[in-house]
């Protein structure tokens, strides 16, 4: 097992990493302060694993109630998220309950959301079950709910407890869940990690063949990385920006095409492709890095462009409202090189829409 | 003009005291950082003030949009909140965007708590219509909405970049409203300042007919009062919960009879006489510390007793879901004497079966 510290003060928490942690109930046991927690999952992961939790818990002598919602992006509504409320109060549990996230991104940033607003602020822990989340969302306290008119834009920054990354979770996702999460490890190497960059092109096979030791090793060195991001920066005013590399193009095709059409990681990757082309227009980077940035892409069985009804003014609409925008101008994350990203409202408008009418209809 | 600094570190902020303050664009304007505001108000109030608050910030160049919800503490619901994103996102206002909440302690609550998840946080300006308001909701950060299991079950701690309290606003407050404020005031005598509730004893008449003098300064002492309170204790860890006097006997009130059929300075002005007979029966206080409470309240015009179809059972009910329960047991706010609460689960479980059953059917 890994273990990683996210060092932000009095709201530093630890990140274990390794195969069968699951089976490991101190680790757990150990984060929980009170008598009581509530359980939140969805209908996927909950027959899957749901149980063993479950009893581990009970076996603690510990009340342990669950909720369980629908699966999927387009639930990541308030609307949802108050039936985390409305089973936290049937169950008359106090300020003192810990709530335990288990499965994906999107399990993660609502149970972490209910977790900060109950009864203004209660223990949270996350156990993700996607590759995506345990190295994406697990780490940094961001939490949210979509609203139709954009995506994460209801949230707080609220730090977990700890974070449990069982990589024996892995083998139940399906192949596109696991190339999701494969578009924000590669994600990791592109902002400021060249060196990782090209070992996940010497072992993009394996990991797309889920070799454990592979994946553990992906998942620790993303998490670092994203963890020495989020300790110099937790709200976001500066550094912690480059995070979103490729995600106000993502959110936009995400927003635009129904939550759920395309997945995030897939979307992100489409947006990568698109900061990279645009990064290219410029004359930042050169067209044989956006070539290897989509043949990487590519090998983890992604997408690198948009497939679907969008066109360029739409696209543009969808962007503004992203969160990034300041003084009605669109700051993006682009590229100087591969393991180079910037923060940027310094690009030519003529380029972007060069780009967004490449990549539209 | 009375100015008061809430000391909270880098959250500290001013509370600004005074007759026709919304006539001084300035206090409000060096509070803006940035070029977009959006007021949130209500049906009662976005007729007698809107108007002028927005052709001040339009005079200075602002982008002024306006959300104006129902009014009333029925309608202090997720729900309703979703319209404040709803007009910030349809206006495609950014994270740069300072909510002002104009109206009383509902808007506030409502306002302060869509600027806490509104994209993760944005900033918040009070500027509270009603004495309740003015003298509770907008000192201490608290910012929620209600659940159908619960008051304010859902929120979060934070804090504004200041409170405008004008006093000219509350001559167009009606003689409930301003008596539920009147309950807030007479709280804060009660929790530790025996000097204060003399001084309302003395001065209640006068308070009652909206002397503006007599108001200013009960509203003055009531916010330090709470400042202090708050300073020491922004979390509600400790000393802060003692603001809570009247509150879990009155928000079960509130729950139980369904909100809007009581005020909620009225509900805390009866939760106040019950915590004063259980202080009572447990030897505490004496019968005429009790009557002296009464008094004051009728003198005001607050209801003492439960007008309503209530078990005692349903009451008990209520309370256990309160966020005052600790390890299934309710700790309430109880008093020592005039002036010197405390925060007990050292009562005598009968007495409180005994005060339930005296104010109950």
């Amino acid at each position: 097992m890994k273990t990683l510290q996210v060092a932000l003060g009095d709201r530093s928490y630890p990140i274990y990493i390794g195969q069968n942690l699951l089976n490991e109930p101190q680790l757990l046991i150990q984060h929980i302060q009170a008598d009581s927690v509530c359980i939140v999952t969805n209908t996927t992961v909950a027959p899957l694993y749901l149980e063993d939790v479950v009893s581990t818990l009970k076996d603690q002598g510990l009340q342990c109630e669950t909720v369980i919602l629908p699966d999927g992006e387009s639930f990541k509504t308030l609307t949802v998220m108050n039936q985390i409320f409305d089973g936290l109060l049937s169950a008359k549990l106090s300020r003192q309950v810990t709530i335990i996230a288990l499965g994906g991104g999107v399990i993660g940033d609502m149970a972490g959301f209910a977790a900060a607003c109950y009864q203004r602020g209660v223990p949270f822990i996350q156990i993700p079950t996607t590759l995506l989340s345990q190295v994406d969302s697990s780490v940094g306290g961001k939490t949210a709910v979509n609203h139709a008119l954009g995506k994460n834009m209801i949230g707080a920054f609220y730090q977990p407890q700890c974070v449990i990354a069982d990589t024996a979770t892995l083998n139940t996702l399906d192949d596109r869940q696991l190339a999701s999460g494969l578009a924000e490890v590669i994600k990791y190497g592109l902002i400021n990690d060249p060196d990782f960059f090209t070992w996940i092109e010497d072992n993009i096979s394996g990991l797309v063949e889920r070799d454990p030791t592979l994946l553990a090793e992906a998942i620790a060195r993303s998490c670092q990385d994203k963890a020495d991001v989020v300790a110099q920066d937790e709200r976001e005013q500066g550094v912690r920006a480059l995070l979103n590399l490729g995600h106000t193009f993502g959110h936009a095709i995400e927003t635009g095409l129904g939550y759920g059409t395309y997945l995030h990681g897939e979307a992100i990757a489409v947006g990568m492709v698109m900061a990279a082309d645009l990064s290219c227009r410029q004359g930042w980077i050169k067209k044989t890095d956006v070539e290897r940035i989509k043949a990487l892409l590519s090998a983890a069985h992604l997408p690198v462009s948009v497939e679907g009804d969008l066109s360029s003014e739409d696209f543009m609409q969808l962007m503004a409202v992203d969160k990034k925008v300041q003084a009605g101008v669109i700051r993006l994350v682009l590229l100087k090189g591969i393991g180079q990203a910037i923060l940027s409202d310094d690009y030519d408008r003529d380029s972007l829409a060069q780009t967004l009418a490449e990549f539209t209809q």
